[in-house]
């Protein structure tokens, strides 16, 4: 690492303080505003009709394995493309069925990611810098659910409800408020115990405040049919997550903004795939420089172990790299019961993030840190000085499909050190 | 104080362990639910049309002074028993109105407390024991407030909108729900950075939350004026203590519940008023022990100084008596800002309220202390045994009305050296 370093001349070493002060900028001064819910199809850049998008980084179809290769096969059989698994298959290698990355695409998966073109999307508009983010819905509370590569009528049944019911009210209460900034939620909800990664319990509630008026107005008016404004509201009222896909739509519109910055060190997507972790960097264009799988410590529902884990991918740590989730594990002591650790261990791991990021937020404040702004710009060369890796609250994919479990993942170095040999390259 | 215990006999102190034990249990088992939204007059025992209830112990009519006093005054302005303060202070010395304690007629003060026959109140049913609490409602978010001693056109007006639009909304909404469990709301909002005294936001949000589908059948039903639930959604939106009043009436109904349990030394209610503080004993019957005003640690709104600050009365630490507020500040470090401290300094208090308590809440938990249930139970014995006083959250009002501020207050330790003579001589 100093070895890298040290071949940056004086010159270099400044535009890259310099870059990444732009970088740090633009993550704070991002204003994610959800202005629409639409079909991925109408709206995501790049979706086609056969197009199926999963989490990590652009992969051989040959490369999707295990898991997240039958929640790609189950994506084409939902979205009508293939009659079961073996038909998905054959038009995958036929190139009939494409997949690509959701990053790729504006969008942002979590776990397996899984996006076809009937699907709707969370539209969130970076109101600071113009660009957008997209991120489709939580599927409920089940621990069965496609992202989490599982499949069958319930799991069919349930997208249908976001496609047909969930979605199309939303829409409308969105567009009866003109937008919802998300930023105030963002903000109010940390100090109300959310990291908007693994806990949302705040955020959810948040927006279904700033909704309630509208979907008041819609049962008042008569305009869309009244039970489907009662199943939303009923759905919203289960599902404690909801907010996460907002959360990480949001923090995928701020980290693209952050993007594309020349010089700059910071680290602008995490993602994971089968195939393992791939971070992208601000400086380094289109690039994502893969490693092995995170490392986990995790807290599983009762009968698996750790023996059952599976990695079928998950982008959701887009919220870690806008200093959300375990950079704000300080604001959800609650978490713990969810994904382990004591809250000295949690205060301690966000603490140490200080140490690997660009600066702290100016906007998304830790209560328990006496107000500090979360640290928020991960260097790749801090990283690599410190040997401190991010760390990432996750949500934990099983073998048989399902949800299994959560904890804490750490970054794999690797990806850094790979990064860092390109970033002196390219520099 | 120790020669206060020595004078118990053996059979004396085991008694009042069980008993101790006994309100404990109370405590922690009390399941209050709101029930209804109803006028004073039609369900506050003892209330009739001109009666006016203020916080405090009961005292003489000429012993309410100051602001307190024109609180008192004001509230029979509104009501219409006076034409002005001077009509009601003759009325008031002719005994045409008449002035009692809000606790002897199971209600709760904020503040100044002022209750009149018109004022809607929250019904408040201790499921577990039978027992109810009352509780009016919160004025809003405005500095000037009928319970804080201020008074105009603008806080009648305020006053006239809870009477006639909020509450009649609110009553539907909980009759169509059938009665709504407050205590899954406090056990949540605990977990989501509230205290339930100082801080109500996540509690205002959920309870805004098991609302909304009924507020939603009321839009769509039409029974109601659409406007008056359109209204009454806006001002809960606006108002971040909406909870408070139910957090209060929740924790009356509690603390009434472990009240009069012979032998128990436990405190179940403090209150203050312009004259001092005073609490009162589970083992003690209907005596309140009286004591000069607590001593407070301000953070105060700019412009005002400690000078400023006027003990008007105050009973919402009636949270305090059953775990929450300064008894679980260590959940709600957001706190802070508004009142002051540092998260250390909050968590070191609540962790030295254990010293003073019976035991830990069964259902009431602190994330921040490993999911630790709340110290419940203020046994008077153990505060004058460790000089250590119960921590309360509370607003401040100032000297020409209106609040000026938040701050910690400290409980008087003559209050309960009184309590503990009189217990002795009672065992």
């Amino acid at each position: 690492v100093k070895t890298h370093l040290q071949t940056l001349s004086r010159e270099a070493e400044a535009t890259r303080a310099e870059a990444n002060q732009e970088a740090l900028t633009r993550l704070c001064e991002s204003q994610p505003v959800l202005v629409d819910v639409a079909r991925a199809l109408d709206v995501v850049p790049g979706m086609t009709p056969t197009t199926i998008l999963t989490s990590g980084p652009p992969l051989p179809v040959e490369r999707y394995t295990g898991g997240q290769r039958r929640a790609i096969l189950y994506g084409a059989v939902f979205e009508g493309l293939a009659q079961d698994l073996d038909d998905a298959e054959r038009k995958l290698a036929s190139g009939e069925i494409t997949v690509s990355n959701c990053h790729g695409h504006g969008c942002v998966g979590s776990v397996a990611g899984i996006y076809t073109a009937s699907m709707p999307v969370f539209v969130v508009e970076n109101e600071t810098y113009g660009n957008r983010g997209f991120c489709n819905f939580y599927e409920g509370e089940s621990r069965r659910r496609l992202n989490y590569g599982a499949y069958d009528d319930e799991v069919r049944q349930g997208l249908l409800f976001i496609a047909e019911t969930l979605a199309p009210v939303i829409r409308e209460a969105v567009r009866r408020a003109g937008g919802i900034p998300l930023r105030p939620i963002m903000r109010r909800a940390i100090t109300m115990g959310d990291e908007l990664h693994s806990r949302n319990t705040a955020g959810t509630t948040l927006f279904m405040k700033e909704l309630a008026p509208h979907l008041l107005e819609l049962g008042i008016g008569g305009e869309l049919d009244a039970d489907a404004v009662r199943r939303s509201l009923a759905f919203m009222y289960e599902s404690d997550y909801f907010f996460l896909r907002l959360s990480m739509a949001a923090a995928k519109a701020t980290a693209d903004a952050a993007h594309g910055i020349e010089g700059s060190s910071v680290v602008t997507a995490m993602t994971l795939s089968c195939a393992g972790f791939a971070i992208r960097v601000s400086g380094l264009g289109d690039a994502w420089f893969e490693g092995p799988p995170a490392v986990v410590e995790a807290k599983l529902f009762e009968g698996f172990t750790d023996e059952d884990i599976e990695w079928i991918g998950g982008e959701s740590h887009i919220t870690e790299t806008v200093g959300l989730g375990g950079f704000c594990q300080a604001a959800a002591f609650a978490l713990q019961a969810y994904q382990g650790g004591s809250p000295q261990a949690m205060a301690a791991m966000n603490e140490e993030m200080y140490e690997i990021t660009v600066g702290e937020h100016t906007e998304f404040k830790i209560p328990f840190f006496g107000y500090r702004g979360t640290p928020v710009g991960i260097d790749l060369f801090r990283v690599l000085e410190t040997g401190i890796a991010p760390v990432i609250d996750g949500g934990l994919a099983g073998r048989n499909g399902g949800q299994i479990g959560a904890g804490i993942l750490k970054a794999p170095l690797e990806c850094f050190e790979r990064a860092a040999a390109a970033y002196v390259e390219r520099a």
